[in-house]
């Protein structure tokens, strides 16, 4: 038997994407499922980040990983490789997910048991931002190497996340990156957003973020 | 007055994107204009991988460069401070640019007495692969940061592009990178791929690559 399932999920035929992620949190709520969406571009450590973030919570509550990918099963490799439950969802070319390929992918994977499901979505800072999927919170990602205009170039994504993480700051030395023009671009589109500032390779800030996400689930599922 | 200016696009109403493709690429032709699409995630290096190659092909040709965001005037006011000809696109939201959308661009930037325009697309691996823009060749980054699983997770970008660059190689020895498994997963995909590795930083590389480049431009408006 394979370590995790892989399903093709396909885009919703309804036009009321936000009436679904509305009912598909009001299920999670019923099921006390912590739902966390997280989206960034490709390569900026999703993956990594969930590894790490997990590392920091297995002990205290049961975790899943949903991967959704247009391709491959990379991401799911390496999170069933570490012993936690994973489903790789395939989009079939869509490069974001709706509330309905989420709610195919939470069928599919069987949250009832999970108090906490970090959804990896398409690598993506454009279309993801578009689409409520159901989860409770969002966050995203920017990676240092990216660069910090990208607030500017990618406005509606940090304007919908609940969380910024911006990693890889053990390279913070090797690039031209200004992490408070950052914050204060991202503050300026999304005055609610929370930053934290993280290292997946090193660990660096994992505690702050590890304690909001801890604040967040047992809200959610008490 | 504005160094450059900055127009608003909207997407194609016609089903045939292949055919407008093909009549923008007959103009271009007609016009003797070598039209590049450069593709990436968001944070690559597109733009200043634009001006290293610029800065060794300016004395030949006359060249332009057509900016694609979904906002801001980041990229354009980059070119325009290296004073190289430039336009800004927004794509009022979307993920890509379709040959309609780079018609329009094209028309407004008024590109008859370039020999070599290039067009940076919204930073995105995956919906810009999905349309054929009209350009002679096209290029995507991906770079050593983003990690060397890429091709097995947006195959359609890998096997869609003439060249692929390498950038960023500079931080090879940082990040766990392969350059070989990049090349071996994308010939795969696309055994006709030219992969250069670059160093936008650096200027490593960009030898081989404006070679390629002004062999293409000359074959195209000779």
């Amino acid at each position: 038997m394979d370590p995790f399932k892989i399903i093709e999920v396909k885009e919703s035929v309804f036009a009321n994407n936000n009436q679904q992620a509305d009912a598909l949190r009001q299920r999670l709520r019923g099921e006390k499922t912590f739902l966390l969406n997280l989206m960034s571009s490709p390569g900026s450590g999703k993956t990594s980040t969930i590894l790490r973030t997990i590392e920091q919570l297995r002990n205290e509550m049961a975790i899943g990983v949903m991967e959704a990918d247009i391709d491959s099963a990379v991401d799911a490799d390496k999170i069933a490789q570490a012993g936690i439950r994973t489903i790789q969802i395939h989009t079939g070319g869509a490069c974001h997910l709706d509330a309905e390929m989420t709610a195919q992918g939470i069928d599919a994977f069987g949250t009832g048991d999970l108090d906490f499901v970090i959804l990896e979505n398409v690598g993506n800072l454009v279309c993801p931002a578009e689409f409520d999927t159901g989860a409770v919170k969002s966050a995203m990602i920017l990676s240092v190497p990216e660069g910090d205009d990208k607030p500017l170039k990618y406005p509606l994504m940090f304007s919908t996340v609940d969380v910024l993480l911006i990693n890889k700051i053990d390279c913070l030395g090797y690039f031209e990156f200004d992490a408070d023009a950052v914050r204060e671009r991202a503050k300026k589109l999304n005055p609610d957003i929370t930053v934290f500032e993280v290292s997946a390779k090193s660990g660096q800030g994992f505690g702050a973020w590890t304690d909001w996400l801890r604040g967040e689930v047992k809200k959610w599922n008490s």
